[in-house]
């Protein structure tokens, strides 16, 4: 099994954060985002939407989008709810993190990371919808410990993810207490790893 | 079980579709997004991210995020693939469409609906990202008749959502015939309901 990764990638942190987790090995293949590697022939003909992570098989098929990706390597893991109900709340959460908050938090990151010359000017509104998804993260966590029951599930994986580094995009975590507190919390659990690390 | 539901909502009608193939009843609650009806106190109490489709359940326990609640709905039906890798590639599709397609093609319907006054300068870079999308998808359909596997699935339900309905924000369905068969496909299926329809 091969994993298409850019290591700084919070998606891609997804994926090597589970597969740290549930003992999963994999062949590690670096792919530059910033220098395009993600549009060359050979990638496209792997991905046709030009994504990283993405996931290949031993047989050659391949996985894109990190949060199903997670969710196929998680597979009737602890990480994934069997409570239908549970579950549901689960993909809730992962849909939400993928339309409301990467394309702010994430975005902001990028932008303060690689494009502050040429996309500084979309940074103010990608602050108030990110400061949203912020709010809504610590307000679900007023009462709660986990973001669906009384586990860790994919749900917290997805949002531990871009949430993290959140204070590289320009926001100030420290505006929202009860979501350090659950980054604390995640980062304290056995197994874990860093955005910079690939798994032994 | 309550639908709260803005009728012309792409998103709202992949759960009415469902509900209609299932023989799922459900009270309709029509709401208004237009006038604001998603941030009045009363439905940011139900759903915190002011957002519909939400599904409330008799227990009074909500579920938001559309292809979240077409999931726990469809758990179980042939809309849902058993084998596993299929299953992943479904999710695939709805996070890409929710990631990639709806940002674009159901925005562009929405400024050509709603805010041709205020909105009209994000439509070149919208036309841009969902002919992209709307490409990605023709390539997909080349050699296949559904988005996974030999059925129809939720990733088809996902993605007939906005594309069949793409014309009102400007796209030219017809650049794509491959998507333009499966679109035909798709509705000529027993049981299929149009977006303006609310199941008896």
């Amino acid at each position: 099994m091969r994993l298409y990764d850019y290591l700084p990638s919070g998606n891609s942190y997804k994926v090597r954060w589970v597969c740290a987790q549930l003992g999963i090995t994999y062949t590690h293949m670096p792919i530059d985002i910033i220098t395009g590697e993600t549009n060359t022939p050979e990638f496209r003909a792997l991905n046709p939407a030009g994504q990283i992570p993405l996931l290949e098989l031993d047989d050659g098929r391949t996985l894109a989008e990190s949060n199903a990706i997670i969710r196929y390597l998680a597979d009737g893991s602890p990480l994934v709810p069997s409570d239908p109900f549970d579950h549901a709340k689960m993909l809730q959460w992962q849909f939400w993190e993928q339309y409301r908050h990467e394309p702010a938090v994430a975005v902001a990151r990028y932008i303060h990371h690689y494009a502050m010359d040429t996309r500084a000017t979309e940074l103010p509104a990608l602050m108030t919808k990110g400061a949203d998804a912020l709010s809504v993260m610590d307000a679900h966590l007023a009462r709660r410990d986990w973001f669906v029951g009384e586990a860790c599930s994919l749900a917290d994986v997805s949002l531990y993810a871009y949430t993290h580094v959140a204070g590289e995009g320009g926001f100030a975590l420290s505006d929202y207490p009860n979501v350090t507190d659950w980054l604390a919390r995640f980062a304290a659990q056995p197994g874990h790893i860093t955005i910079d690390r690939v798994p032994d």
